[in-house]
C-alpha cells in the first residue's frame, strides 16, 4: 500500500467525526518579520510591542490572519486535497490571540455534508479550531469545500446542510483580554479616523497596489505549511500556471486596506468569505472596503465596525461587486465580510 | 472626505515643522535572519553574536543599514509619495546601536524649502531622527526631495537652503558604548587587511555581483514598510516596470563590498548618498570602493575610513564615476560616501 | 595586491593542512522561520517546541540541513570557489542538535589531493567540521572536489587518496541527548507508518512537486552565506542562467519526502551524495525514497532507516537511477543516502 497520503474523498467524511491535523507549529519572531515581508502590514498594534503594551495587551500578538492561515494549512492535507473548490466561510471567530513563542494545531469537526446530483461531488462542512499548546482556543470556523469522490459508487450520504449565521452578531465577539483603546495614539498609529468617522454603505477605495510575484505567493504559502499541489507545482494544471492561493489575497487585501483603514486594528471576526475568481503571478490586486455595520463592545474605547473587504484586480471599479447577472465580476478576487475592532 | 493619505505636495510643508511618522516597529530575530536572506551580509559583528561580544558589545545589533531603511520608511508616506526624485543625503549619523527587541520610530523636520523655477514643483530639505522605545535618538540624517506642488497657485515658500556639511568629520561619528577592537579576529572575520593596510585614493573592485530579482526588492523593500507605489505595483510607470528602492542597492553594494573591505565593519556615518540611475529586475550590480579618508578613535583598536560605495551595472569599469561632462556614467547606480569602523 | 579573495587553487592545498573558515555566524528563531517559508518543511520534531520536547529534547532544534548549509556555506571560499565540480561527500555525522541562539564556525582539514591527468585540475579532499559556541562538534563530514590550478607548472602534489566508508555503520551514529521516541505521537506527526513497516528495497515515491524559482533558491542560498558566484550573478554563465545551490534541492527532496517518510523525523548520517545533474528555475522538482537498511539504536523506541533520496525532474520514473551506461539519466538531481530515526 502506497505511504503516501492520497487525501480523503467526499465518501470518507462521516458527519460527527473529528479529524485532528497533524503537524503543530511553534510561531516566534521569524513568523512575525516575514509577515511584514511578504505583506505590506502596518497596523501598528502588530508592528510594535510598545504600541500593543499601550493597549493593554502583553506585546504584539501574531496577525490575527498569519494565525488563521496556520490554522487553516493544517487542514489542507485531510480536507481540501481533492477539493475542487473552496465555497464559503462562516461563523469565524478570533478567541484568544497567539503570542510569539505558542505551538498551534488544529482539530476540525464535519458538520454537513451534501452529494452533488452529479453524483461524482459533494460539499463537506466542517468546524475547524485552533489550539495552542494549552488546549486553549485560539480561532474557530466552517469552512465548506466541494470534494471529488473517489468511488463513484459509494451511496450518498444522509444530507445535513448546516444552519450557519449570515454574520456573526457583535455579541458573539471576543475581545482580548485587557484591551483598552482610552489612550490610542491616533498619530504613532498613522491616520486620525475613529470608529465614529465610518458610516455604514461608505465605501473606501485603498488606492494602492501589489503586483503578485510568484516567489511570494509561494513562499507565503508554504510558509503556513499548505500543501496544495496548485500553489506550487506547474504541471498541475493544463496552462502551466501556478493558482495563487486565496489566503495570501485576503491577507494582501487587508494590508492594503490599512491606507483608509489603518486603526481597523484586530480582526475578530469573520462572517463570510468568497474567492470569487482566481489570482495569478502578474495579476496586480487592489482593495476596496464597504463599511456594513458598527457596534460598541465592552472593552474601554474599543468600537467594532462590520467591514466587507474585496480584492480586485487593477482597473475595477471600487464598490462595483457583481454584475447584472447577479454574479461576481471577472476582476474581483475576494469578498470578505468581517469584524474589526477601532478605536472610538 | 477620501480616508486614505493622499501624500503631502510642496505647499503642504514648513520651514521649522515637526512631523511625527507612523508605526512604530519592533525589530527582532527575524529582521536579522531576513537580511542575511535578502543580501549577501557577511560582516562578521553582524553574523555572529560571539564576535560582537569579543568587540565589547552586547551581541549583535541589527545591521546599521536595516536600521536605516526602517527609520526611512517610516517618512514616506509623508515625504516622498509625491516625490519626483530623492536628491540626497547628508550629514548622516549612527547614534546607538538598535537592539533585538527595540522599537524605533521616527521623526522629521523641515529644514529647508525652495520652490523651482517652473512653479510646479519644489525642494524640501528635512532633518530624519530615528528614535527608540527610550526615546534615545538611533540615527540622524538630512534627506531632500523633489516634490510636486497640488495647487500651483499657491504661493512660493521664502527659500531657505540649509547649510549642510560636504562630509561629517571624524570628530563628528558617534562610536557605539564599549567598542573595541584590540582583540579583533582577523581570521573570523574573514580578510586580514587592517586599517593600515587601506591608502586614501585606493580603488577596491568587489568583483562579485548579484542579478536583481523582483521579489527581492519587494520583499526587502516590504519589510522595511516602505510604501512607495512604484516599488510595487506595475501600473504606476508607463514602462509597466518596478523601479527597485534605492536602499536595496545600498545594502546591495554595502555587502558586496564585504570582499575587500570585510573589516569595515560598522558604519557610522553618511556624508552625502546619490542615486545615479534606477535599477530593474534582471540588472547584475556590483560595486567598487574608493578610500577617501582616514581617522584615529578614541575607542582601543578602532580606526575610521571614509569611502566611496559605487554600485553598477555589470559590464561598467571599476573606478569610472562620471563622464567627461561631468555626469555619471548611465552604468552607476549609487554613490555613497560613507564613514566605517575598522581595526586597527 | 588585490584585497578581494580570489579563492584557492589546486596548488595551494597541502594534505593535513587545517582551514578555519571565516564568518561565525549566530542562528535563531528567524532562521527557522525562513525554513519552514523556503522548503515544505513539515517533520513535526522541528516545527513544535512541543513535539520536540514530548521526544526527550528542550525544543525543536534547527534543521539538521539547516545546520549543514550553515556548515557547508562558510567553506565556500575556501573550498570551492574555483571548483569546477562538486564530487561527491561522505561520513557525514550530526554530532549534536543546534538550539536557538548558537553559533557556528567551521575548520576543514585538507585529507586527500589527487591532481588529475590533464594537469589542469586535481581533487581536493576535505574533512569539515563545524562547532558552536562552545566549541562542540556539531556536524562533520567529507567532501571531495575539482579544483582548478592557477599556475599550471606547480609541481604535482604526492597523490593521497583518503580510505572513506561506503556508509556509516549504524554503530557510527549520533544520537542526541535524552531523544525518546517511546510515547511518539503519530497522529501529530502526520502519518501513521513507523519503523517496522519499512522494508529494504522498498520505493516510496513522494508524489507532490515545486516547481524552482529564481527568488526563492538565492534567498536560500544566500541565508546560508554560499557565496558561490554561479547562485547569483547571471553574467558568469555563457548560458546566462543562475545554477541551483546543490544543497537547496537536498533540502527540497528532503523536505518533499515528508509525504511517506513523515516519521524519519532527523538526520543523523549522510553516508555519500551526488549532485547528478544541474537544476535552473522552471525545473519542477519531486523526490523517490528507497529504503536501503534498517538498524535498532540505544534510544527508547528509535530505530534507523539507511535511505535513498533522489531527486527528479517532473516526468522522470520513481525507482530509476541509471541508465544501461550506469550514468545517472539526464532527469535525476540529486542522489542522497542517508541515515533518518523513526519511531519503531
Amino acid at each position: 500500500m502506497a505511504k503516501t497520503n492520497p487525501g480523503r474523498f467526499f465518501e470518507d467524511y462521516t458527519v460527527g467525526e473529528v479529524i485532528a491535523h497533524a503537524v503543530p507549529r511553534t510561531v516566534a519572531e521569524g513568523e512575525r518579520a516575514l509577515y511584514h515581508a511578504l505583506y505590506p502590514a502596518r497596523h501598528a498594534l502588530y508592528s510594535s510591542d510598545v504600541f500593543a503594551q499601550a493597549c493593554g495587551l502583553d506585546g504584539s500578538p501574531l496577525d490575527d490572519l498569519a494565525a488563521f492561515h496556520v490554522v487553516f494549512g493544517k487542514t489542507v492535507p485531510d480536507i481540501s486535497l481533492n477539493a475542487v473548490a473552496n465555497l464559503g466561510y462562516a461563523e469565524g471567530r478570533f478567541l484568544r490571540p497567539v503570542w510569539p513563542g505558542d505551538t498551534l494545531r488544529s482539530v476540525s469537526e464535519v458538520i454537513g455534508l451534501k452529494q452533488n446530483s452529479n453524483g461524482k461531488t459533494g460539499v463537506v462542512w466542517v468546524r475547524t479550531t485552533g489550539l495552542n499548546q494549552e488546549d486553549e482556543p485560539v480561532l474557530s470556523y466552517v469552512r465548506w469545500v466541494m470534494v471529488r469522490k473517489n468511488d463513484l459508487h459509494a451511496p450518498a450520504p444522509e444530507t445535513v446542510v448546516p444552519t450557519l449565521k449570515p454574520a456573526l452578531d457583535a455579541a458573539d465577539l471576543v475581545l482580548p483580554e485587557g484591551l483598552d483603546f482610552s489612550g490610542y495614539d491616533f498619530v504613532q498609529a498613522g491616520e486620525s479616523h475613529r470608529w465614529g468617522d465610518y458610516v455604514p454603505g461608505e465605501i473606501i477605495d485603498h488606492v494602492d497596489g501589489v503586483t503578485l510575484q510568484e516567489a511570494e505567493h509561494m513562499l507565503a504559502t508554504r510558509l503556513w505549511q499548505n500543501t496544495s499541489k496548485v500553489h506550487f507545482d506547474t504541471t498541475v494544471r493544463p496552462d502551466g500556471r501556478l493558482l495563487v492561493y486565496g489566503g495570501h489575497i485576503i491577507s494582501l487585501a487587508r494590508t492594503l486596506s490599512f491606507n483608509g483603514l489603518a486603526n481597523a486594528q484586530m480582526i475578530v471576526g469573520l462572517n463570510a468569505g468568497m474567492h470569487a475568481n482566481p489570482a495569478f503571478a502578474g495579476d496586480t490586486v487592489r482593495a476596496w472596503t464597504e463599511i456594513l455595520d458598527k457596534a460598541e463592545t465592552d472593552a474601554p474605547g474599543v468600537g467594532a465596525l462590520r467591514l466587507r473587504l474585496v480584492a480586485v484586480k487593477s482597473g475595477a471599479e471600487p464598490g462595483k461587486l457583481r454584475g447584472d447577472d447577479g454574479k461576481y465580476l471577472p476582476d474581483v478576487l475576494l469578498d470578505l465580510d468581517y469584524w474589526a475592532l477601532m478605536p472610538m
